[in-house]
């Protein structure tokens, strides 16, 4: 494991950025082309036979000495969302990169064959669909987010053709030789840097309900229309705001496991100081590795709605799921092989949820499945000051090494 | 008083709006220009002697018999907010336009002259400055507020010279001669439909106060920043408007006389439905026939949005005046008149404040002035459905009329 060589491989990928936003890398992009050129490259110097998937998936390749063992897979994305970071998908395809190197230069084979992912378009990409590549790859990418649009006017199935998929043989993406799935990610979150330690074993991904309420009130002259006589739409939104903290506070306080929920969207119309608001709209996400609590949560929210516009005398017009994604549980082997590899390591570790969506959680669909997290420095993430220590990058990179090598011992089947 | 004719000049005045968005003859505009081209030949066909003043304003004038005696004004405006209505303002200018009808055909002479005048923009125009035309005519035009820029590049000065009027020349705009000043408008707001009666005694223009307050948290993954470690300024936001809308209430109930407060504005980033809020905008505005009870009120925001803050973690960024009117008192001897005019006209009347600005409140600066208010409908105003209904304009305009013969009788200077 060369921890500078990784760090080095980091620093020039961040390079490949729009100049006037570090760090964007958008899926479909010219720079996006160029970081896969790029990648492609890295893929061979490391030993790895590379191809383009039907569903526009970067991945490489070491053959195993067993033909029929099947595959151990690695990998994540190297996409950002606009203004993104340096770390969040990278990272954990560099990983891969730097695993396949140590394979490649021990001169002997693994029993089953190893791979390197570079999913398409993890993030949302401009057309509104994510996870793009681990959708095809799982059997997930049907005609209604192929025929999504680009700004420019072409379709998902045409910019997927553009970065060398085929829309057309999708059925040839989907996979059944995988006997692992391996993701090294960022934690995106405070919790190891808090707890000081290194590594983060992901029992489950959470679900995700994203909820839009939109109250309607009835505009009016801010100084006309007296106290008495409002039907103020912001303020049922803002009364709905602050119970939604509150709230998830206390679900989160009242049990273990994760849960959390956020206002994130609120938007108000005509948006006008002298102008009694008309109209307010709210997105609230919630997500827990446990869906139940959402469900409940979601229970709720409406029930509360519901209470907040009657209070203002004004309309619930909208209030329903935009989304929702069920929680996904984490194969209990590969955690354990996780938690061992940073054990022999000296490395500390502990399972916890992941509060963000991955490729995992489509790949969790057809085979074993599970990831490992790297402290990020003060959570912050999707942000151009997103930041993991080289030395953490490192020790997360051989826990995926060593673990890659007990699977390849124990063999896919065999119960730890 | 012919309701007839006064009601087929709105008719005809409404007649002239963008076609795509009902009531809309912004200041400035070619359809302005129609409009003042129409109510020039509506003036003259009354009688009246028209110019442009340098402020811009179209006049309309009556000699009068004793050319020591000064003038006699009233006046509105007939520029519209987008998508406003065809009674704001309009019906102020029209109603003065019949008063003067009224005084021609009976064809002695008052002993006062007696204008008629449609200010120039007194709604905010394009370049941010509202009642140009009233403030020329007070000496209240600056240099810095003539320099303002419309979207299209153009200055206010250029603007205002493009109407006839002549910015190198506004200090023959400001008048010494004007002995009284009214204005007919429709309320504006629901408490003399309310009430069932027919004429509001405007007592009282409200002091304005805005306050622009911005918190800064700090943003973070909706996933994965644990509830307890996260610093939301929407969190804090809402809170704020909450306070607002409670607090004014009870300002409201625990006195008589005018208080209303609102939360109109409220602008979240990155406003994404996965992020929590790193920074919330809200713009307040407060307003009272009472200097003190503003006054006041500022003080407790500030004091509540230190407090919001600090609960939510949040920094508050921005806690600042953007603009502070103060209350303007109508003339009372004018006051009294107006009463006196509903009652001899069998009208019901009732004092109030006015809780919007008009150009009254200039006005008043230089000359006793005051305001006729007519039932609206449902207190709507600033929308395609404002509403007037046209025995309601006519009454208001006989009382205009007999008020005017009373102050003409009665002499400027005398007491009532």
């Amino acid at each position: 494991m060369d921890e500078d060589r990784l760090w080095a491989d980091h620093e020039a990928l961040a390079r490949l950025t729009e100049p006037e936003r570090p760090f964007t890398r958008r899926s479909f992009s010219p720079l996006f082309s160029e970081g896969r050129a790029w990648l492609e490259r890295r893929f061979r110097d490391a030993g790895l036979e590379t191809r383009i998937d039907a569903g526009g998936n970067l991945i490489g390749r070491l053959e195993g000495a067993d033909a029929d063992a099947g595959t151990l897979m690695t990998g994540s994305h190297s996409d950002t969302v606009p203004r993104g970071g340096r770390f969040d998908g990278i990272s954990g395809v560099l990983a891969g990169i730097e695993v396949a190197r140590c394979l490649s230069a021990r001169g002997h084979r693994l029993r089953h064959g190893f791979e390197v992912v570079d999913f398409l378009a993890e993030e949302a990409s401009d057309c509104g669909v994510s996870c793009v590549g681990s959708r095809a790859m799982t059997g997930h990418l049907d005609e209604t987010l192929l025929a999504q649009i680009f700004p420019d006017g072409r379709s998902l199935a045409q910019a997927l053709e553009a970065v060398g998929g085929d829309p057309g043989g999708l059925a040839g993406a989907v996979r059944h030789d995988i006997r692992a799935f391996l993701e090294l990610h960022i934690e995106q979150g405070p919790v190891l840097e808090s707890a000081g330690t290194a590594i983060g074993v992901v029992a489950a991904i959470v679900g995700i309900a994203r909820v839009e309420i939109v109250f309607e009130g009835k505009a009016g002259h801010a100084g006309t229309v007296p106290m008495g006589g409002r039907r103020d739409a912001l303020a049922a939104a803002a009364a709905l705001v602050g119970w939604v903290k509150r709230s998830a506070t206390e679900i989160a306080r009242a049990a273990p496991g994760h849960f959390v929920a956020t206002a994130g969207v609120l938007e108000v119309e005509p948006n006008a100081p002298n102008v009694v608001p008309a109209s307010a709209r709210l997105v609230i996400d919630a997500r827990s590795d446990d869906r139940g609590r959402v469900g409940r949560f979601v229970e709720s929210l409406r029930a509360e709605a519901e209470a907040a516009a009657a209070r203002q005398g004004v309309r619930l017009a909208v209030c329903g799921l935009l989304s929702e994604s069920l929680p996904v549980t984490c194969d209990g082997r590969l955690q354990r092989a996780i938690a061992r590899a940073a054990d022999g390591l000296g490395l500390s570790s502990m399972t916890m949820a992941s509060g963000a969506g991955h490729d995992t959680s489509f790949l969790a669909r057809i085979c074993p499945a599970a990831m490992v997290f790297v402290p990020c420095r003060d959570g912050l993430s999707h942000h151009a000051d997103e930041w993991a220590e080289p030395a953490a990058l490192a020790a997360g990179s051989s826990v995926l090494l060593a673990t890659v090598e007990t699977l390849d011992d124990d063999g896919p089947e065999t119960a730890a």
